[in-house]
């Protein structure tokens, strides 16, 4: 196909949460090997999802995207290490400590410990994902891939829930709602907490003005993207950058194809459909100071195509299902020319 | 025989190191168990060993006594876990991150977890080490065994030595003289760094003052039962205590049974023989204050007993070979009777 040879802008930023944000740069990283292309990708991770757990100060989405672009990531799980086992974890419950349900690998733990140590040392989050980078993207991609956390400051999602044993209403992190309680509960609300206070990691606010292209994947619109969306200034860089601004949407068909966008997207009251979330992030110079341009959906929802543009998005429906690196490539080939670039 | 009946008084307090005082230990409770005695043993373990090693404390002598006396040490390593992996260790070397030359392992992992978080949550060391023993010796002995750091102090014996590199002489913390170089290289000094500014964890003068019995089993004169000695106030408990104290040597016939004390032995100045070790320790009502009433050498080393003896400490000869818990039990009724009790 010869929209397969439309090479990638010089520099792409993408913003990403866990699992479904790394799954799409992948196809990113695939369509710039497959065109011969020098673009530059920055990657701004959601960081909400962090939590300090047995001392240790676990960053999952950094972690997901930074191993599954390194080739260290389990790829059935879609999270964690290949090759991992979990005797530390079996330990930790063994000495009856909590969490028992956080899923702590023992080589995904020498991370942490890396993490954390250079963390009380005085290390920013973004020095030390630099420094565990070095090992994983580095050697693969060179400058060509960058990995920022969103902020250096501490962020921690927590979702309202009533307690399953108590009935008592109270917040817990947003990793105890979707691990321990599998998002099988109902969510009353989710807070960023300390994004009102934090500033964008160095580097976060420029990878979006400098931008010939910002991506947002398929990730979570709630609590991955959303997060980043809720750090001071990334809306603003987004609403100024002369870049154009193309979403992916997660939803197909009226629920997620992986993660649990479905249930959050109800806690906000967002409409769970591929249009519901287009509205929600609204159109970039739209009224509401939206953050997108255009908005991929899956073909299945090409019916949905008509009222997203009405929204003042441009729109287009192709196959969003990435089954396999060059499916993702091509969808970044939409995307690509959704941006008319 | 009938020597094996011979009872254990009501309080039996050792002080430990780690290998050679665990397995002594095992013959302690051995014999306990097979003369039906309800004696309480209070093990001092030496916290010198103790090392901040990837942001975690790991305390070797307080670990390998509890996981031998609670069935989870690895028997044919004699330290660290049994069913242990080493995945943890294998992706810190992959980061780069020194030192690579430590030993740790998955399962061992957890136990400085909790402690870490403990410890940095403001618990001193012997609650730590109590609750841990929740876990890994309550289950097994109840009230009866009762295992008590020498201080809640940092302490950490450095070894002053020529460095194999540079040439210059420098103090390295005593694992890296033991697992990094092995013992192989002399050691100049070696010196309880922060044992002068110590005191004694909560119960350890009182496990001494209030003991039936003091025993020093085979472990490292110098790095072990000398550092617990180094802790002000422990030597005058020795000394004050109605408790006869008796020694086992780890030296049989002129080189240590396990370990590398006889390079340290040579390095504080002590002939490298069960009788330099006993003259070291000194006749606790002797002119130069020593600690030890009576002191157990090896059959080989017979010959070595009257000079004991001409030091003024009651001396016996018999097998101390710790092939098996009665083996080891048997040294135990040994010292009982050097102890006339």
């Amino acid at each position: 196909m010869s929209d397969q040879a439309r090479g990638l802008p010089p520099k792409v930023t993408v913003l990403s949460g866990g699992v479904g944000g790394a799954r799409f740069l992948q196809g990113v990283l695939r369509h710039r090997e497959r065109t011969g292309s020098t673009t530059e990708v920055t990657v701004v991770a959601n960081t909400g999802d962090d939590i300090w757990v047995h001392g240790l100060k676990v960053c999952p989405d950094l972690d997901t995207v930074m191993y599954t672009l390194g080739d260290g990531i389990d790829t059935e799980r879609g999270w964690g290490r290949k090759g991992e086992t979990w005797h530390a974890k079996e330990e930790l419950a063994a000495y009856g400590v909590e969490p028992t349900w956080f899923g702590l690998g023992d080589r995904d733990l020498a991370t942490h410990l890396v993490r954390t140590q250079m963390l009380e040392a005085g290390y920013p989050l973004s020095a030390v994902t630099e420094a565990l980078c070095r090992r994983w993207l580095a050697p693969l991609f060179g400058h060509a891939l960058r990995l920022l956390p969103m902020s250096d400051d501490r962020i921690e999602t927590h979702v309202v829930i009533d307690d399953p044993e108590s009935g008592e209403r109270r917040a817990v992190h947003f990793q105890e709602y979707w691990i321990r309680h599998q998002a099988a509960i109902p969510a009353h609300s989710v807070v960023p907490i300390g994004a009102d206070r934090a500033t964008p990691a160095p580097g976060v606010l420029e990878a979006i003005t400098d931008a010939d292209l910002v991506i947002l994947p398929p990730s979570n619109p709630v609590v991955s993207v959303g997060t980043i969306l809720a750090v001071p200034g990334v809306r603003d860089a987004l609403a100024k950058t002369a870049a154009p601004v193309i979403g992916v949407s997660g939803i197909v068909g009226n629920d997620h194809v992986r993660g649990m966008a479905r249930q959050l997207l109800g806690t906000i009251g967002v409409e769970v459909s591929a249009a519901g979330v287009a509205e929600h992030y609204g159109a970039r110079n739209g009224e509401h100071g939206g953050v997108i341009d255009g908005w991929l959906v899956d073909t299945v929802d090409e019916p949905l195509v008509p009222r997203v543009e009405a929204a003042g998005i441009r729109c287009r429906a192709v196959p969003l299902m990435m089954t396999d690196h060059d499916a993702t490539a091509d969808m970044v080939v939409a995307a690509l020319d959704l941006a008319g670039l």
